[in-house]
Order: C-alpha cells, then structure tokens, then sequence
C-alpha cells in the first residue's frame, strides 16, 4: 500500500515540506523534483531535499505518484505537458487551495488509465521556495481529499495512507463543499488581510514609519498573511470566484451593520457582537489547531 | 527624577505587566492596586504583584504615579471619583488607546494641581485579566505620550523615563494624530477581524467544525484579535468614532475594487496588489516589531 517513487512537480513550501516529511518516514524512498524555474531547482538541488532532474519525463519515469505542488492556475496546461510520460495506473494528485476548478482542468488533460486524487493539505506559512519546508508542516493539520467518483476506493485509501504517513489527518470532501469552507477560512481572510495591508501602504495622512512602528497593536498579524505568495494567491482568487464574492459580500454587509453602530454610539450592540466571537478561538486552541500560549508565542 | 509609590487603578493585563516590571528593576518600589470588581482584586491579591488596596482612597493615599489601567470609556468618572484622594504635584497617567477623548474626558475632572499626562504603551495580548500580565510585555514596544501644552516638561520627562525603565521605547505626539495612526496599526484590524469572525459563525453552510479544523489555512490568526476584551474595545470605538469609520471607509472602497478585479478576473491588477504588501511585513520585522519565524514561530 506504499508508493515507491514519488515525483513533485513544483518545488516550493509544500513540496519540499512533503519530500522532508517522507525521508523521515522512509529513508529509502525515491523523491524526484522538477520546476519550470532554473533558480528554482538550483536552490532545491543545494538543498539536497530530493532528486532535482533537468526535464518532467525525467522526473516522472517511472514514478508512482506525481504531486502538482503549483500555483493553481498552472494545473491545466502542466498537466497537459506532462501526460505523454506518465504510465498506466500511475497515481496523480495535487495540492491546490482551489478544488473544483483544478478538477475541471486535471480532468480534461490526464490520460483516461492514469488516476487522478484531488488533495489540499490545509497547511503553509507565508513563506515560500524551496529552502522554506521543513518535515513537520503537515504534522496534526487536515488534509482535505475531494475525490470524484471514477477513482476506486483502493486508490483514494492509497493516498489517504500517504497524507497519514506525514502526520496529517485526512478528510473527504464534496469538492464544491470544498470550496466553499475555504473560503471563509482562507480565501477571505487572505483578501481582507492584502486589503488592509494596502491601504495601509496608501495612507498619506501617517508615514510609513508610523504604521511599522505601532504595528504591534494588531496590523502585523494581517501583514503575515498579507506577505504569502503573490501568484498562488491571484490564481485561488480566479479560480474560486463565486465562493470568494460570496464571503467577501456576507463581510461587507456584516462590516457596513458594525460602522453603523459606531457612527450611531450603539455600544450595546458593539458589545454584543465582540462577546461571541471569544468562543471560537478557544474551540481552534481545544481541537489543537492553535497555539494557546498569548501573541501566538511571539518571542 | 523616580517614583517612590505607584498606584494601580484597573488590576488588568497591563496594570500587572506594570507592576512586574517595576519589581524587576526596583524591588523595593511601592505598588498599590484597586479594582472595581472584587473577584478581579481577589485574583490579583493570590497572585500578588501589588498590594491590594480594599478602596481607591487607599490605593492612591501617598502615591506620587497614578496610572489607569481602565477602559477609555470608564477614565471620565474613574477619574471624578479619584478626585478628592490627589495630593498637589501628583502625576496621573493613563495607558488608553485612545488619547483625544480620554484627555477631555480627564481635563474635565481633575484637580487643577495634578498633573496629567497621556500615554498610550502598544503592547498587549489577547489575554486580559490579573493572571495574563507578565514583565516583558513593554520590552521593545513603543509607548506614545501625547501631552498637553499645560504640563511642565519636567514632568513628561519623568513620565517618559518610567516607561524607558519598564523597556519601552517613547515618543511624543499630537493626541488626534495618534487617534488616526492607531485606527490604522489597531483600531481597524481589530473591527476587521471581530467581523471576519462574526460572518464564519454566522455562515450556516459550513458547519462550526468545519470552521475550526480548517483555520489554520489563515482565518486562525483573525481569531487572536478577535478574542481581545470586548469592553475595552467598545469602548475604543465609541472614542475614537472619526478616525475608525475614516479608515474602514478606505477599507471598504478598496475591498470593493479587488472584489471587483475577481469579478471580472483581473488577474494583473490583483497580482501587482499582492506583490507590494510583501515589503511592509519585511520592515515591520526589520524594526524588531515582529518575529521572522514562519508562523510568528507558533508550536
């Protein structure tokens, strides 16, 4: 029920993370790597975390599970160039923020005897390139699997087995649903973050000091989120529009209800609302999901 | 140029972080506490940072520093009650996060023989509370003083060197521009963030375990500014009503063009947006404001 040789296409956070996490698992383990970015495999290679080739056929010979780790917008024309080298009954998955849309994309291009196991392990920091894994990414997250039902069940346990073997807990899951719950745990919170951050970095009124400065009251935990990578983030956007406007248009209602309280001096209801949303956070701390030290441990 | 007896009102998270501190540095300081609520003098009694005073005539009886540890919005009739127990010369002091109306609300009340002077120290967690306290909370961070012109400079001097000697940093500035600045750097990510939070719990679609198991994704970090004491900020809100709805207006009106850019799938527009947000992180951090570990080094 173990995979043998492991080929990453793409070389960044998430794929230096999984190579990381297999070799501890298994030190005998085949890891091959490619990525379209010479720098890229440059820094991968000195690293040493895999097996760096020069060509996706080279990486993809004879491997029995081929990871996506790219932007989500690149899935459809990658898998198009890399479908010649792939044999039969090879297991492909991906680790896209977006489900549906990469489906629609892998779909239209994977041969019809290769199997294809949609995945997004719920994981990351904002940092990313190849030197910002490290083995223990995965360790007690969720990693949400959305298969379709062409796949066999057989396969789907594969893979599950695989995330499990990295310390994640796996999940199954509508792909649409999929998208959706995301949404409001990232997809938003990630545009809200970008937003505040801009105008921020706009505002002429206060320097740019200023706003470094006295950030520690609140502004740079959004500034963490706001720093993630530039390109994974337009393409969960383009590709995950109707969930995304969905949520962002729930926030401004929302938002438009509490700048009326203020305006209006309504502390009853200011008061109201800040008490609920206490509750939330210590259930994330409970289900181990964050740290319960104060500042996230900011040391 | 010290003080000899310092006097608590409000037995909060600062007020203990304060009093930690100036033990550290002085151990045989004076420390006197007093809060409203009895449970809240009970719980800072057992831990013992000051000497809990059963009235606030006793708390500030002798004391040459009164500091008020209380929600802006209570600083107006603390400081009416206090009245009658300062001697002449008494330097009072405040730790608010909101400085225009806090001075009005304090000018209106005090004895025209003491001293006031305003202070704002950006330093906190989301913890509050006798037991969240702790010495370093000031180390590193920026106090921000914004006195009025009545006050000898002497006394800004002494002022100033107090919060020098519990770690922080000082700067002096006009009260309404400190309003403004920490509506951007504070006021709103904190309202930004209670929204975020209030829409996932609101949101029926998705289930609440599926909001918590999947926060790590980003929505996580919005929970920490989102669990801070739901008094104070009313409070701060309904104080510092221009400049919060001033910066949620700009918020809102660039939400509503990148809300649009996904609409219409401008990739180019959302990706230069992205790119630049980047470089304000890499400074916050440069300027000690913030950890370079991945994840504010969470473990």
């Amino acid at each position: 029920m173990k995979f043998n040789h492991v080929a990453l296409i793409g070389l960044g956070l998430i794929a230096s993370s999984i190579a990381l996490a297999l070799k501890i698992k298994d030190s005998k383990i085949k890891i091959t790597g490619y990525s379209r970015s010479q720098k890229t495999r440059e820094e991968a290679n000195k690293i040493g975390f895999c097996e760096v080739c020069n060509c996706y056929e080279n990486c993809i010979k004879g491997a029995d599970l081929v990871i996506l780790c790219i932007p989500v917008g690149a899935m459809g024309d990658i898998m198009k160039t890399i479908s010649p080298f792939l044999s039969k009954s090879t297991v492909v998955t991906d680790v896209g923020s977006v489900k549906e849309s990469v489906i629609i994309e892998i779909e239209k291009n994977i041969p019809s005897d290769v199997f294809f196991v949609p995945a997004h392990p719920i994981a990351g920091t904002e940092n990313s390139g190849p030197a910002a894994g490290f083995a223990s990414l995965f360790k007690n997250r969720w990693c949400i699997l959305t298969p379709t039902k062409e796949v066999p069940i057989a396969v789907i346990k594969k893979v599950r087995l695989f995330w499990e073997s990295l310390g994640s807990k796996v999940v199954e899951m509508d792909a649409k649903h999929h998208d959706l719950v995301l949404s409001v745990t990232s997809h938003a919170p990630h545009l809200i973050a970008f937003t505040m951050v801009g105008v921020a970095d706009d505002f002429s009124k206060i320097t740019k000091s200023e706003v470094i400065n006295y950030s520690a009251a609140g502004f740079r935990d959004f500034t963490r989120l706001a720093a993630s990578d530039p390109v994974m983030w337009r393409d969960v956007f383009l590709n995950n529009k109707d969930a995304a406007l969905e949520i962002l248009g729930r926030f401004t209602e929302e938002l438009f209800i509490l700048q009326k309280a203020i305006r209006k001096k309504d502390g009853e209801y200011l008061l109201k609302y800040f008490e609920r949303t206490r509750e939330i956070r210590r259930s994330i701390i409970d289900a181990g999901q964050d740290t319960a030290e104060p500042n996230f441990g900011r040391k």
